[in-house]
């Protein structure tokens, strides 16, 4: 299979080497000099393409890892080009999905959006790793233009990354990162800003920071560069969760200045159990079970079904969907947890699907 | 030396550790039945006394590690039963400051207020170690009312521990974790309540959960039990402190809803740069310098020079007063970095002293 990554920063490079060690083929290209050269001499690329368009012809699956604001352009380039498959890794998506199906027309077909939930305080190919997305959830967000073949050849890729697939639509995507990810970036970076100017004043502050506060802050020491962008692309998103953030630290203000201890022990503690029972990572565990749905012939089955999953928090292992010789349907087919599958199962119904469950071995 | 341990938690069982392991004997007493028992079996204390007087009576230092609205009652029982130094370990000083020195009388020169920037997720002797103030910053609050003895018996206990000590004042203590502490812990719990409620009804949303967040909701799992306390003494400064972030992550709304990419930028990069900058520890590290200044006879002046330390940053690795045979007055020899003796001659010569220097080899 020949990979081409658009976009050789730490995401891409990451990719590329995750994707060399497999066994594939890899061709790069970045925009800024010499830094695909320098992914290259990492072991990230198998070769340097001098653009675009060179890097994405005939290219099985193109990856574009270029700031948000750049994706669509470089996406809808590779699609014209006559890449088979592109995906992206943007951290914002309904704007840069909307962008494609926009200007590609049919073609969008071959795009799904995509964002893997990893990262790192270091920026740029010296900071990459094959290891980057082990264990790490990837959002994609098909959506009723996504093709099958699209969709199933990204999913590929995520497992082969050793990355769980998570299914949402692009809007969901962007509210979703706005709370668990966005914003937690804006607070964290106020709050050492915050510090850092009482600091100037009382020198001693810093070093009273302990553990907690160096762990709260960490992620306001990764690179500014792709910020001001996300902010930008996802505004809307933003400005609703940080409304939602404000109006609960409010509440809590209210608690301290009440002295209400019942309030606030009840806050704590449900803030405690929550952490304490955020999930390690998104692989799967337990039994499983495989789920048949009959789905008619029309685009965008897929998506539905794999982003209703998404949307109820069951990830689904695997997903093919399986052509009759006869007629036009087909058969969808799933594995999933078997607990996932009682969830999957009932809204699939509810949805006027006819499903077919089998616990497996 | 005798040192007594007065609530053997996770504070009181780690120093118990630490102290036994370097040879002293450690005389425990905890309110909870079985709790000091279980950080005797633990290693952490020598033997187990049945009331805080049995405890305290006799011993050459007493730590208080109890909660914060409990301490200054037993910080005063253990000076009454006649332990020589009382200090404690409590997250909130003034008020607790305040009562012991009301309450007290004469027998207050013999308190220091202290308080060690470490702590961990684990509550109870299960998670002590000796270890857990290794490079740690350990805030002490002398006031005018500390007596010589007491101060400099604290402060050895400190470097015992292999902590760092840093002096200011209960009041500005309190400012500062507020901001470094107080402030964290509830932003932190917010976060995670915020993003819990939305998972309740889109269960993807935790799995999305990638290393940032996790890194800044992590003390949000700690044990509740001290929360309500602190908050209820340490409020006017926690209020003021929330104050201070809501204003400034409302700063940061008005930037994101503008769209305002240099302003975003540039507190991005500024948080980035000081969190970066955060020191890693409070070890000393450079070329040292000796400061000696002759100080008065009165009581508060040892104070009065390393809060001023505390204040400018500056480290003090060792500090002791040296009385002239003949004459009422002493020189305070303090040991320093070379640029923090720099600064600290310039505040000390601005406040009136006469400062004498040597670098040390």
């Amino acid at each position: 299979m020949t990979v081409a990554v658009l976009g050789t920063g730490l995401i891409g490079a990451s990719v590329g080497l995750a994707l060399r060690a497999a066994g594939s083929e890899v061709i790069g290209f970045d925009a800024t000099p010499g830094r695909a050269e320098e992914a290259r001499a990492a072991g990230a690329l198998s070769r340097v393409a001098d653009s675009v368009a060179a890097a994405a012809a005939g290219a099985d699956l193109v990856v574009v890892a270029v700031p948000v604001g750049r994706i669509a352009g470089v996406a809808v380039e590779a699609l014209d080009a006559g890449a088979r498959v592109v995906t992206d890794v943007g951290s914002v998506k309904a704007s840069v999905v909307a962008a494609v199906e926009e200007r590609a027309g049919a073609a969008a077909a071959r795009f799904v959006g995509g964002h893997p939930m990893a990262g790192s305080e270091q920026a740029g190919p010296a900071g990459a790793t094959p290891d980057l997305f082990r264990g790490a959830a990837w959002v994609l967000t098909p959506t009723a233009r996504t093709g099958a073949e699209a969709h199933t050849r990204v999913r590929q890729l995520v497992r082969r990354l050793g990355a769980e697939t998570v299914e949402v639509s692009p809007e969901h995507h962007d509210e979703l990162v706005a709370l668990v990810s966005h914003v937690p970036q804006l607070a964290a970076t106020t709050l050492m800003d915050l510090a850092a100017a009482a600091g100037e004043e009382h020198a001693v502050l810093l070093h009273l920071a302990a553990g907690g506060f160096r762990d709260m802050t960490r992620i306001a020491a990764s690179e500014v560069g792709i910020w001001p962008d996300i902010c930008r692309a996802n505004r809307a998103a933003i400005l609703d969760a940080l409304d939602r953030y404000l109006a609960a630290l409010g509440r809590v203000r209210d608690l301290v200045g009440a002295a209400d201890e019942t309030g606030l022990r009840r806050l704590l503690e449900r803030a405690r159990d929550a952490r304490r029972n955020l999930p390690a990572t998104a692989t799967l565990a337990g039994p499983l079970a495989e789920l048949r749905v009959p789905v008619p012939d029309r685009p965008g089955v897929l998506a539905e079904v794999t982003t209703l999953a998404g949307r109820l928090g069951v990830n689904i292992a695997d997903v093919e969907i399986a052509h009759s010789i006869e007629g036009r349907g087909g058969v969808l087919v799933m594995v999933c947890t078997a607990a996932g599958a009682d969830r999957l199962t009932g809204a699939l119904e509810a949805a006027g699907y006819h499903v077919s469950r089998r616990d497996l071995p």
